[in-house]
């Protein structure tokens, strides 16, 4: 299993007037952890972009257990569980400074040839990580 | 079962660089809905907030099936399905001009009391509404 | 001169959490408006973007007398006061319900060619529309 | 004079399909940047808050010399040129990786009694701060 943990700080512009982290700036978060996950483990999602491969999200879960608040230093804690295919799911964990935590989601993403418009597999490169971890 | 449609134009600054709607911000799309479906049975979501009752997220799905795109005129259908207690749940469609399906979600919200932070039932005049929907 | 009034409703997203419409919100209130004023005389900016034509901004100045709230109406009124050539500058007000001016602006945008990345001039029939009003 | 870099990672929530930084978003980059500028001479914005001192922003500038682009790090250059009084004046510089200046900008605050609503001098040891450097 591949885990990576993001610290991100909230910004007032993510604020409501409940004093709250607005509900739907969390997906942000959840981009920004996914994508130091890459980056942690070699794989850059700009270049992929660039390469040709986009990666649109297919479905988004959350449930608010806490709420975050201004300022408060998020840890977002990232994992792929599974092996990704033409699809690839990730979980998350957002905790406090007080490591409470706060937020659960999951996301799940396609990979999609950016000219043909259609599911493709990832990398070559991208797999070959994969198989050291979920090698059976 | 209510239900009520709003019709949301895709701003620019809601696109991202794969020129997809960026899919954190469907999360307001649905919020404009359900306070329109509020205002459209007679409640002010503004007013219950401001007497003292706030509506946090509890929890948040969302399926994407095709791209909403820059300057679509948007139909969001939201549902009530279900009558509310201290939760409450809405279910929301997303179609383009075309009438092509291109998200469902679903959120629960909490009514809560702003003073104590601890959830209460809805209005009464707020309840009696749904009364006349659900009765048995 | 050409003057067009757009009406938006204020977001829970919008705000922060001084109850205030986040400064930085009222770009997309802009954006809105400005396309809605190229509507409004028939021309549409995703069409033209379609076409090949692009419109970064080149400066943008904004001054904030009152808040908008959560939930206001507002009324935003742009204006071209100035025919267009290679820039195009556009005045706003921002209005509530009261009538009360809430917030000044002004945006100047540069026509581009997006293959060339090169400022061209506005299209034909898009100037024609200006000569009209802007003629000696 | 103060002066403060702050280094920022471009989201891809914050592009638009024109693949550049939405030009609404820098906005909450010049608020983190003028926060850390705070935090980093000892003074936090929240506790400020917290205590009954808020910061709307009066006035903003901005000129855009070159987009900013998905995953680039931009490094936010904010400086205090002028001793506070009941208002604030930050400026600052939006570079690129490669050093090249990207954007301007300037925004005026006012400190605010949040009780009163009315514009207050900032915190004594706010002030105190600020006479160490721009003492005659």
């Amino acid at each position: 299993m591949i885990e990576h943990d993001v610290q991100i700080r909230v910004r007032y512009s993510e604020t409501d007037q409940m004093s709250y982290v607005y509900y739907g700036n969390y997906a942000s978060y959840f981009e920004v952890a996914r994508v130091e996950a890459f980056r942690h483990i070699g794989f850059s999602y700009k270049e992929m972009e660039d390469a040709g491969i986009m990666m649109p999200v297919l479905e988004y879960k959350t449930k608010y257990i806490k709420p975050a608040k201004y300022d408060d230093l998020l840890t977002i804690r990232v994992r792929i569980k599974q092996k990704p295919g033409v699809r690839i799911t990730f979980d998350y964990e957002v905790y406090n400074e007080e490591k409470v935590l706060l937020t659960i989601a999951e996301t799940t993403l396609v990979f999609i040839n950016s000219s043909t418009g259609k599911p493709i597999l990832p990398p070559q490169e991208f797999m070959s990580y994969f198989e050291k971890f979920y090698a059976s």
